[in-house]
């Protein structure tokens, strides 16, 4: 049974993973592996009971909930493991999903590893953005090392609460995992970095922007101390992904005035509506 | 004074226009020139007061307001001048304006005319989306054939209008607008309609997608049939400015790992939020 939760990073994934499990019925310990201003908000806020060092997390807690960038939480995994009780159930939110199970492989041996990534966010970051409904109707991936660990009953306990939070859960391959998201996330990212910095150079063009280029430039004010992580541990994926969307881009570019782009216009709608439907909220956040 | 208004192409810019002066405080009369199931909409919704022909509208407005897709526009100004009083102002929003202004320079003798854009719009399209706060925050650009036409009588009350209706007036040449606009609003459809394609062809991303995706691919709902016009009038810039955007991405995939990323996620997010900077809102539609 799960009695204490330890959110190592309390940001806006791990603090808004720590209300929702709360506001999901979770009445028992929340401890926060942070920094001392970090937790003193978090503590203030809500969001977590009281701080704890590295160690004594770790020791005290049944989940260990890893959300800091992808470096940090490797760092974690190669030391954290000689501190947990046997048994204890480790997961992270890292972004991708390679490298971060490769390491748990390789160093956890008395916890269980499961790697995990909701695929949620805003362009903010910070415990003061966290939100209990940041997850609800957004897939939520988890990577087992071994297909029997999902039987395991704390990592049954974890997936009730990924029900019981909104998120749809969704059981991938590390690799295949970092294969679909350099296409739903590190793409699209990539893209609207590049329209903002090409809208940057472009004089004239702020003064008539409307709400296609403010829309398209949200997820350009993400910040790059967490993208340098995800660009460093997909970096072959994210490779071949924009090449394939350069292409579309050259295909289209070829052919503005053909019969063609009526198709690609009609498959992209699809898809777009596909997308949003049902499983996804109406309207964005 | 502007007694009569006359919207051509009920839809949602037209129907929006149609409700926004309304809620400035026109009270006179407004009418609608559209398909008898599109008037019996309007007129429902009290967006317009009755429907007319193209010919009786023309000669009993004092403001003719084309707002169907480019294309007609284009067949409208080549055959309403001979319809209209003297002096009679009409204006548009096509969403480019080289093709417009030049034919409405040929055409145009007795009536007044001045090119318009409102740099606002949803994926959705039809009267039944159009809502007097389209225009708020959003750039409504004027392109006069002539500088002084900015000083006629009719032309101040318009101007006054796309004040009293919320919208931030920006004067242009034609062909600056065209240039402009393919940066910030051709290019973000065309990268959107990319994006939505390549998804619609990896399998699986779809079970994964998050905001990211789901925002990216927005404007991929846009109807072709409006996207048609736009690609056929700005060929040539939008040609170019997609080229100078695969550029951006080429030199992203070359640099995943450089240093120079970080310059340019940092120009982005300082692009980004100046395109938000208090002329825009906080939130997205």
């Amino acid at each position: 049974v799960i009695r204490t939760v330890a959110i190592y990073g309390v940001g806006l994934i791990g603090g808004s993973f720590a209300l929702a499990v709360r506001e999901a019925g979770f009445e028992r310990t929340i401890l926060g592996v942070s920094s001392p201003a970090t937790i003193e908000t978090a503590v203030r806020l809500g969001v977590i009971d009281e701080g704890a060092g590295f160690e004594e997390a770790a020791a005290r807690a049944d989940l260990i909930y890893l959300s800091q960038p992808i470096g940090e939480i490797v760092r974690a995994l190669e030391r954290i493991d000689e501190f947990v009780r046997p048994g204890t159930l480790i997961t992270d939110a890292g972004s991708t999903k390679s490298k971060i199970v490769g390491t748990a492989r390789r160093y956890v041996r008395r916890g269980l590893f499961l790697g995990g990534h909701p695929m949620a966010g805003k362009e903010t970051t910070g415990v003061a953005e966290a939100e209990a409904g940041l997850f609800r109707n957004r897939p939520y991936v988890l990577t087992p090392i071994e297909d029997q660990d999902l039987s395991r009953e704390n990592v049954l306990q974890l997936t009730d609460w990924i029900g019981a939070i909104g998120a749809r859960q969704v059981v991938l391959q590390p690799d295949e995992h970092d294969r679909l998201v350099a296409y739903v996330s590190h793409l699209p990212q990539l893209i609207s970095t590049a329209l903002g910095s090409l809208l940057g150079e472009a004089e004239g063009a702020e003064a008539i922007a409307g709400p296609a280029a403010i829309e398209m430039t949200r997820l350009a004010m993400s910040p790059y101390r967490i993208w340098h992580d995800i660009l460093s541990t997909n970096t072959t994926q994210i490779e071949a992904v924009l090449e394939q969307f350069i292409c579309k881009l050259q295909d289209l570019r070829g052919n503005l005035l053909g019969e063609e782009i009526s198709d690609e216009f009609a498959k992209a709608a699809a898809a777009a509506q596909s997308l949003r439907s049902d499983r996804a909220p109406k309207s964005f956040p």
